[in-house]
């Protein structure tokens, strides 16, 4: 499928044209409850309901997303469920998953009165976006994207869902025409794919979406504790390798203690000869929200094992109020089931007129 | 993806419970505008919006979708706009030959109170469920499937929603837990898709979904007017090779008077030496409802020529009627938008609790 030329004028005078309407649009959406200026654009974040998040993701997208909320306009975060699926999941534990994951977003500080947070399968205008977008993709050029590649390996035989991940990707995002998408690196590609389909959906149709541009955030990459040369992950099967931000203050001092360094005992940041100490550095850098020099220096004089408890000290003291709100939110499912219900239909009145104008322009009304 | 044992006692005692509950809730379907009993189940089917349908429709698909809806307590024509954009389509052209398609079945005989008509983009639960089910296909399933054979190889490069054309049916006709699908001998192997997914789901999740069985019909192929060797159908280059349902009385003479007969000048039924002239002899006898006999009893002392005016008279005195009800119906938009928005409602009142039943048995809710 070709793409049309980025570069003709008519192009460029519509782009302006689009993106007058949008700052229109969007600057009416500024928020009354937030003083400071805020960024216009519109945001959208998916994440997978993989039940309560780790060390890793609460350091990295979450925290993000935490910050995003209080600078854009117009945010919105979906836990992608219809994506979830695209491996096999038992349904108990993904109703569990889901409802932890709202929980654990709110206790991490998401504000749904300041991000729309809802569940994907609750606003059916992202599945038939989906299939209106797969009609404008070319089979090929999905083959190469890294979920496929990565997934379909891994288990022999990947899913249509799979194969087709990127498309409902794509749908997410342009159907609240949202302008930036924060991405980790993994994600560049899904996200090229998205600018791709606004481009050609315009081209055929008429200028609809803005190309929605990558938020590619500076955070460092907290890694697993048994073995520091791979990212931490809620699917690595050591156990003592990945701290979950509801563990209690025994576990988390038991997985830090246990967690592998070297046989220096200075504690240094030298993330590539000595990747489980600097590891570490960064854990209790971020946690305790100071400087990597800083929480080197206040390492002076400590061997590792008493730097570890030095790191426990800090995590436990940040995860402490978390764990409890995670625990109060959960024990009220119904609660969780509101927040995510009041969500859907903010992201519902987003999404109905941008799905209805598509509709008109590919001609079913 | 393995299929479930399909002969375990387990699956036959299910079925048998789930057998029964069909037949109660589809009992309670039954319409009291019918005087005569029907026969429990419930029929689904799909036509594209290819805009007024031609003589091969009418005699093929229409013919027995009117029959169906006199026969069984619960029956769905869905025009599948979705369907019909996994080839490009002129959006304005496309909304055109949705309205024509919608007057034409109408005019045709369809009747709103006894099949549900419905426009398939205006019930968002197919594209949700296609997704689901687009989760428990595997990617292989699909590549030797006919739709994807054929257009694919013709186009060069074939669109994800191509690929995926035959998930995309069988959540049309598993969303209503229909039991019964008119196919033609094209569409076999599609329906197999539907009858695996259906297992698959129910194997996974507990059974839901009966396994729909095909209806095949066993009307007779009308052929190209100018080549009587393939169908008779709506691309066909040659404009004087297929008769429309809004042809008039002169386009259809002269269409008819072309037509590609043979050098023997009697009128016999061979289709497979004298496939022009016995093409005529189908349709003389299809339009006056008379048998093949009785058309070619009529013929006799005719030559050719003199029988294609008795084919035309047949044809003109069928169509006629047709011809102006369509015209009618389609000065009338708003009216068929109205019958649409019904249909759409009354679809959508079926699809609603099935979809969510799948959900929860997902684990989405």
């Amino acid at each position: 499928m070709a793409l049309p030329v980025r570069t003709s004028f008519r192009h460029i005078r519509r782009f302006i044209q689009k993106f007058t309407i949008s700052r229109r649009s969007l600057s009416s959406a500024v928020r009354p409850d937030i003083k400071e200026p805020l960024l216009l654009g519109r945001v959208f974040s998916g994440i997978q309901p993989t039940g309560v998040p780790h060390l890793g993701n609460y350091l990295g997208a979450l925290g993000n997303w935490v910050s995003l909320q209080n600078q854009y306009s117009s945010v919105l975060y979906s836990i992608v469920d219809l994506h979830s699926i695209t491996q096999p999941q038992d349904p108990k534990l993904l109703r569990t998953n889901i409802l932890d994951m709202v929980a654990s977003l709110l206790a991490c500080g998401i504000d749904p009165r300041r991000a729309v947070l809802f569940q994907q399968s609750q606003v059916s205008e992202h599945a038939e976006l989906s299939w209106i977008l797969g009609c404008l993709t070319s089979m090929p050029r999905l083959r190469h994207l890294p979920q496929w590649k990565m997934k379909s390996k891994q288990k022999n035989e990947g899913s249509v869902g799979l194969y087709t991940y990127p498309v409902l990707q794509a749908a997410d995002i342009l159907l609240y025409k949202s302008t930036h998408v924060p991405v980790g690196e993994d994600q560049v590609q899904h996200l090229e794919l998205a600018q791709d389909l606004a481009r050609i959906f315009n081209h055929r149709f008429g200028d609809l979406f803005p190309e929605p541009r990558a938020l590619l955030s500076s955070t460092r990459k907290i890694k697993s504790l048994r073995e520091p040369s791979a990212k931490m992950s809620k699917s690595d099967p050591q156990t003592m390798a990945t701290v979950f931000l509801t563990d209690s203050p025994d576990d988390v001092a038991l997985k830090i203690r246990r967690s592998v360094t070297d046989f220096t005992s200075e504690v240094t940041f030298d993330p590539e000869n000595r990747p489980g100490v600097s590891n570490l550095v960064s854990i209790h850098a971020a946690m305790a929200t100071i400087s990597v020099e800083e929480a080197v220096s206040q390492a002076t004089g400590l061997d590792t094992g008493a730097y570890k408890q030095l790191v426990t000290e800090a995590v436990v003291q940040r995860l402490t109020p978390i764990r409890l709100q995670v625990e109060r939110l959960r024990s009220d499912p119904a609660h969780l089931e509101h927040v995510l219900a009041q969500g859907a239909s903010r992201a519902r009145e987003l999404a109905a007129p941008v799905l209805e104008e598509v509709k008109q322009r590919v001609g079913f009304c």
